[in-house]
């Protein structure tokens, strides 16, 4: 099939779901949440009732892959889905996609035996959160380099168990509606079992052990604690707070990757992830710029004139519009080559990595160039472009932030004497 | 003298006196109003006792003329004070320094007759406000264009009074600590008394009219009224709400500025605010700075160096370096010149501009770079990070905004067939 | 069909051929080309058997489209075929790429009537050139506005002939390899036969004529000259000269669209042209990529490790390729658009323009990155690195310049009351 | 004394005495180089009568500090001449500018010994060429890292001699007027008498060592020799070819810093130069603003008012005027700081890194954005603005690469444990 734009009938259906589910299920519940202080566990806790019944639409099934039961769509899919939500409520949505962030790691890595797992996911029912628990307090970017001091969240073999201790940080999801663990995290630690040996990295100690709710409560009262609600600019209705682990023993069973194999499949949740935030980013962009050009429509400051028609205006509105554009387009690419190449991983993932660093910086500048096109109102909470900058500015921030891991991903890559930069455009290069 | 970037004895003065209060004074105001909401009328009121010990300080009798009995110094010293406050404490910083914003056109315009309105603000004693009543709900950034619609607040002479009526918003102080009005008011609006006539401008009815709180008081009920407390991201203990004049009778002796010369001394004391708008992107910026580099000290990320051993962070910090330092240097060079030439009005009044201008997206920028190079931590509200961009972020869209009023009115000197651009620093150009 | 970015047989087709052309034809003459000095007719001329040679190979045919007689394919093949011989060799490539320019208007507006038109680049020999005679030593981006000037290449009607005179500038290939005129000249000019009248808009008189060499030979001497050979920094061996029409009777079937119809189809010509500069900036990003790597994995300026090792180095290096994939995917996107839809031809067109605009602007910054990257070798005239940056630097201003005219022709769109911002991509939207 | 920009009668008479120099003497040798092909040998060589001329007013006695018999002002007197160079004709003032660089190592560390050396520039005769041959033609970026490669050119101490072998490139006047040598060159190189102990660096090897014309004369052909002129898309008059020395033999007496003083010495020049570059970036971004706005004024693209009242075109002028301001306040600061203070060297320093960094970086964007507002004018080679771009290009790599080295020295002083941010301009500060 040549190189197409249009959405197929599925990627259309997709799409008329993903804004009937924004406007008519995520916007109202930004009434709801707004009447709690920011960032308040109230906030958060409200909007449970939208999650439920996003769940009981099959969202959390979406994001399970046919191979275990669920129903996730392309990547392509998943990115019409995030940027429609996006442009509408991030913050609500953010929970949601949070669990598909969750889930991830067991759609990459799951094998029968963790089945179980994926039960309470697969079935429309309830409101279960599911968390990727990977950053730490004192940050992870640099935790795995030669030299590096590895995960600080530890486990240790003990018998036909692991006991897992350490403190964990902004997983969103990871505390639960109640504040006493999720339904399933997926912890990303260090097997302390055994010293690191001569020869050994701090990434082949990484492991991911899943922690289930039940399995919190077994471990009882101080094995999992909250020890902070961070408070964040936006997306206000997010919980992601400091945790500790206590000791809390798990099954062997819980393993979901033994030592040396947990960074990969960390990582490869987050290349996945990565196309998603381009389409944060997008739909960011886009809201910031429809209101943009709304107001610009409808305002004059005093003049003869819509604001629209001063070029100083234009220019800033169509920088953002072209902004947006190649950001999808970049976004598509790469969610595409994803899952279909050409190129080999390392090739499609530079995509995913480039889709996530583009689009979220992308949608900062854009969110303060609209700012300044606006003027004044625009600093007025009453209207919407502070939320959405302090939405977009986490972007380039979480989900492993650009500076620190993403772009010495792409860096990494660039490194390899495998390189080929268009592979995943054009296909493996033949040496001439 | 030659050129030098020392600090005279008196300027030293200004910044370790400006030290201790931004440190003693500011800060500790702080702690009192995040006890209150957000843009509560509590919170801004929170700063009342903060504001007095100011007043005690000498603060506004700082920023009045000599000429008019004050003790104002040079716009560098003044530019050295809301540097340093605003490194440490912009939001209480910003309701001192309004009032003098509030001040500025009688120290343009004010003549023996006005010395009566100087008097509170002279006497060191109690916490008067003053405020620059300039901007209005729908804007007014094109208001005064062939064939704009002038200010929509209306002043129309009856006798021996001027009767004035029209909304206005985002005049900081403007509504006094109990919201029944400032002590002091510049209203800048427009003469209706007689319509525009062929050939008039819509700036050759612009005057400014002095209405007190004793005037309000006498003219009653609902001839003031405070429609909405405007919500913000930052400056969050400012009060500058949409209000109301209803047929506000004033003597007229009230008149500072009679139709016609309103608008050159709006805009002229904009132009002297400009130079101190830059002073407090320097300041955030520098604070900014502070902030990452401190972290970046103490935060290694998990790695085995020091964050701040990372190329890629070194490099977004040193950028925001010399961005403070080019800002801070052009911003000095703007206040010599507005005071000292070389160059005409307009060839100083360009450096102003480029002051406010440049270093209000500089420090835009640098906020969002340090929260880049951050990371994930600068999310986090308990750090200052956001703070800074959120208060940053009104820098190029308050005190006239730079898309609509700023550029434009550095557009229109270019235009001028007597423009001369090296004229501030070099002195007017001989032709050769 | 859905969202697809795999390149089908067809486009697969295009491109092994376009790295065939390039490679084996375009970048031989370079080596031929240089050897003359920089801009000089003689560097022009030394690639006309490299033209005849592409001619053959059906180059000029597939320029066309096959409603008269080509073998035109898709937008998205002639990006393939346009960044491909940017990556390698650009200057002789956009001598051919200006005929297909040239062609374009007919390839739009032609009717049968004007079939002999194309015969000579049908044929597939000799070395045809056509050429779109826009642009005038004085420029034209404001020349239609209300109160514009208009053209000042006039056509007066005289019975059965139309009169051309005026002076155009920047034509690529207009004055044919021997300086006295292209085969194929689509001149925009003026009609001056009666004044504009009231009601009337400067677009109103625009036409275009045809222009063959016969045309010109029969006029004979005087009535087309060269007025100067325009030395470029870039693109040194094309020829864009100043020219002069004088009097120049040709017949009034020469007439391709009469007075009112010109500029739509003028614009029309560059939105289709401003999607293959969007490519050529592609190419130029790729080429300056593709060198600064190999440069950075052979180079170690003395360290330890090589030069791709330094993050600083690294984020140069990914920004511009992050930079180049989302200008490639904006690029195949707005091409697809242009023929495809969704959106109406409003919408589609915005696409095209933000192409142009987005990846010529980024193809002049990425060139510049790159140079800051591999430091003080680059600005050695033996690598490649400047003379890219000296051939990027046009992007923005040529085929209509970005700031006079392309993002003016933005603004209008939004000004539009139908403007409907994400029709291209999600189809018109549905008031809900 | 108190800050001030106020022109002291002595630097009034240097920016007097600049401008006649630059429109006098430099703006002529223009059109005699520009008769000899780019990058001769024969343009280079153009430009001695002109070189003779400079130094019989004084201009190289004026490079010389008075320490050392010579009249060096204050280095803002400097950045003054500088600048106004730059804005009229760069290429030959960097030839004179570069011998003020190649006695700079003289002027910081010379003794008495060394007087004979400045002899020949003290004269105010002829026309003498100093060069600091510091860059290698693989780069020295790195060389001076821990395991980094130190400099490939090496010195032997044999008995009473020195011995010299080694490629140099991009040292301007390195090859003298006549290729032969300069008359004076002070070498950066490695002393390899003896191997790199364990615990020293490779800076600990590192010397100057000066040759003279004289030298090279002695050590007869072969011992220098000119190996390629490199041709540079700017700056298109000077010489800095890439050379050889072969067992070049001097004195001891020659030796201008042992055997580890050489990188500080050879790093101090460069910080002074540091500030000059900014002032390069100060007159070639006020040149192209100049011509920008001189076109913009006579200009109207065919529309009906002046060029320079569209906003997107002011928009794009203001934006490089606030550049040039703020970038020019930086580098006198800088200048003034590197030579009164306040702050430590390490303070200082890091002004003049910035200045650099800053001003290079901002000519480079502002000869980009005059273009893209200029338009398709700004590519005809008639008009100044490609080769301002051309010129410009130069200034981020030359003289110590920003990304390579500046950026690096920035970041080293801020991981000093003694770094304080603001000491050069509030003095150091006081723990509180």
């Amino acid at each position: 099939m040549p190189i197409d734009f249009h959405l197929s009938p599925s990627q259309e259906g997709t799409y008329q779901t993903a804004r009937s589910l924004a406007r008519n299920l995520l916007l109202p519940s930004r009434e709801t949440y707004l009447q709690y202080p920011p960032n308040s566990p109230l906030r958060f806790q409200s909007t449970q009732p939208t999650y439920t019944a996003a769940v009981s639409t099959g969202l959390l099934k979406g994001q399970i892959s046919p191979a275990h039961g669920g129903t996730g769509g392309t990547l392509i899919e998943s990115a019409i889905l995030v940027e429609e939500c996006y442009s509408v409520e991030p913050s609500t949505a953010l929970t949601i996609f949070a669990t598909g962030l969750g889930l991830t790691p067991l759609n990459l890595a799951a094998g029968p035996q963790h089945a179980e797992f994926f039960a309470p996911f697969l079935s429309g029912e309830g409101s279960p959160l599911a968390s990727l628990v990977f950053s730490e307090p004192g940050g992870v970017a640099n935790a795995l380099e030669k030299g590096g001091k590895g995960f600080q969240t530890t486990a240790r073999q003990d018998g036909d168990e692991w006991v897992i201790s350490g403190e964990k940080m902004w997983a969103t999801n990871c505390a639960g509606w109640d504040f006493k663990g999720c339904d399933l995290a997926c912890v990303v630690c260090r097997d302390v079992t055994t010293p690191l040996e001569s020869g050994q990295e701090p990434k082949d100690k990484v492991m991911i052990i899943l922690v289930t709710r039940a399995d919190l409560d077994r471990n009882g009262k101080g094995s999992f604690e909250v020890l902070r609600h961070v408070a964040t600019p936006g997306h206000t209705s997010v919980s992601g707070p400091h945790v500790r682990y206590t000791n809390v023993r798990v099954p062997s069973k819980n393993v979901l990757c033994p030592p040396g194999q947990g960074a990969q499949v960390a990582f490869g949740s987050f290349d996945g992830s990565a196309v998603l935030v381009g389409a944060m980013g997008v739909g960011l962009m886009r809201a910031a710029f429809d209101a943009a050009i709304a107001f610009a429509k409808r305002d004059d400051r005093g003049g003869a004139v819509p604001l629209l028609e001063r070029q100083a205006f234009g220019d800033l509105l169509s920088g953002v519009k072209m902004q947006t554009e190649a950001a999808r387009a970049l976004t598509w690419k790469a969610a595409h080559a994803m899952e279909n190449g050409p190129g080999d991983y390392d090739a499609r993932r530079e995509l995913a990595l480039a889709a996530k660093v583009f689009c979220s910086e992308a949608a900062v500048k854009a969110c303060s160039d609209i700012i300044n096109a606006v003027g004044i109102t625009a600093y007025d909470l009453d209207q919407p472009f502070s939320d959405l900058l302090n939405t977009a500015v986490v972007l380039p921030i979480f989900d492993s932030g650009n500076v620190g891991i993403r772009r010495r991903h792409m860096q990494q890559l660039m490194l390899k004497p495998t390189y080929d930069a268009w592979a995943a455009t054009y296909g493996p290069s033949v040496s001439e």
